[in-house]
């Protein structure tokens, strides 16, 4: 672990991160001593510190960190943190706030093989997300709703729960982004009010692009999702997993799903350090 | 500073206060070595922990950590935050995680004195709340709307900022709640969806039974906050400053908010330790 680039695993009881969850995080994978789609996830986080008035450190900096933990740790999940620092008293950040970036390495999870190539069994989480359009989409510090959400059930046999918003929307999953593909288009909800856009889902619009296949952002119901071709998940350490079974509905084919997962994998390497 | 009863001021990068604001606080002042409200305080941890499914800590053992803090801090804002923990990892909690307890003491603010006799000058927050009724009411660390709020502003003329919701309920200020006093009533909005529940406001309500005046929870819109007899807002740092100027309006008189603040200072002693 990095803390503000040097070793430690220790952070101040005054840091913003922890009084008000002010900050943002990524979490991606290395293998073999490569970071996979750091290119990507570095503009996000600068994209999210923005969103939030903090001062992104130097991609070049961070790329430098990195590459130290690389060559210690060539494979695992890499979790980088950037909060607004440690504060003055009060919720009104300071201009004179610097801020605090965390790396942090775990291993590599050992999620069943067959969850990418048989689907995954997924539940309807009971907690509904709120709508906050300064806050949606960015991957920032204040995920109660998550670990709400991830807590209402320990089966497991479920790989993941799926998110409504308090107007019946289909947001998301509670780690992960949701396409639906019907009729050769693909649909993944609109994350302009709820939710967090992650690089994965960036790559999916992308593909969608390459391949003339039509893709939709927009709102979506409960209804359309349970009578949609093919659903499936999409998050950077899981990188996309197929639904074979959601409220008493099951899918055995995930052609499309399949393709665009082949496809991705494929590119990883583009990314890499 | 302790942390988990031991002096220090460092916590672990891998604690879910910081990954997720998985957490609650409470702040209140200690005066000649007497911690103000402090059984208040600790009923409302009791409660905002077991809304988030987190082990309190023993209050017991809280207490005695008080003392200590106390005795070589006899003057000071205290700031106890608990957190559900070192995470392992993602969203959901564990059952064996051990919740993280932290202490902070800072020195008392210097506010002008004349806010709580002449009434401070109070803005409209361009941010509206979002409405979660799982986290509505609680003092938890995701306060990153009330960051973006405090954010908008940095006149140091205007001591407080109003907050309203998306549906145009006025619900809180970023760090106060607000009550209104109209044709002899108390309004105050309700809390259900949006807002948190502090000490100051139940002891205002409470204050209302006592003297038979009556008090209502309900939402309120702007038009009817601009044209309230008076108005004020109450936190266990500042106590109770009435609002003076809102959005043009101006107030001059607070007969009823001075009595309510005459009576609250008055019973402080009974909740100190």
């Amino acid at each position: 672990m990095l803390v503000n680039g040097k070793p430690g695993n220790l952070i101040s009881i005054r840091d913003r991160g922890l009084l008000y969850g002010d900050g943002v995080f990524r979490t991606f994978i290395a293998r073999q001593g490569k970071a996979q789609l750091w290119a990507l996830h570095s503009q996000k986080l600068q994209h999210d510190c923005t969103a939030l008035g903090i001062a992104c450190p130097d991609i070049a900096l961070l790329s430098a960190e990195l590459g130290r933990l690389l060559m210690q740790h060539p494979d695992g999940v890499m979790k980088l943190i950037v909060t607004r620092g440690q504060g003055t008293h009060g919720y009104a950040p300071s201009a004179q706030t610097i801020p605090t970036h965390i790396w942090d390495v775990s291993p590599l999870p050992d999620y069943p093989l067959d969850r990418a190539s048989h689907g995954i069994k997924v539940r309807l989480c009971q907690l509904r997300l709120s709508q906050q359009p300064r806050l949606a989409g960015i991957k920032h510090l204040n995920r109660l709703e998550n670990v709400l959400a991830a807590a209402e059930s320990n089966d497991t046999d479920i790989a993941e729960g799926l998110l409504m918003d308090a107007e019946g929307n289909v947001i998301e999953g509670t780690r992960s982004n949701l396409f639906l593909a019907s009729q050769g288009e693909l649909i993944t909800p609109d994350l302009s009010l709820s939710g967090v856009a992650g690089v994965q889902r960036d790559r999916v619009i992308a593909w969608s692009t390459q391949h003339d296949m039509p893709l939709q952002i927009r709102d979506i119901g409960l209804d359309e999702v349970l009578h949609a071709d093919e659903l499936f998940v999409v998050n950077s350490i899981i990188g996309l997993w197929p639904i074979r079974e959601l409220e008493q509905r099951c899918w055995s084919n995930f052609p499309i799903a399949a393709k665009i997962r082949h496809d991705l994998n494929g590119q990883d390497q583009c990314y890499s350090l």
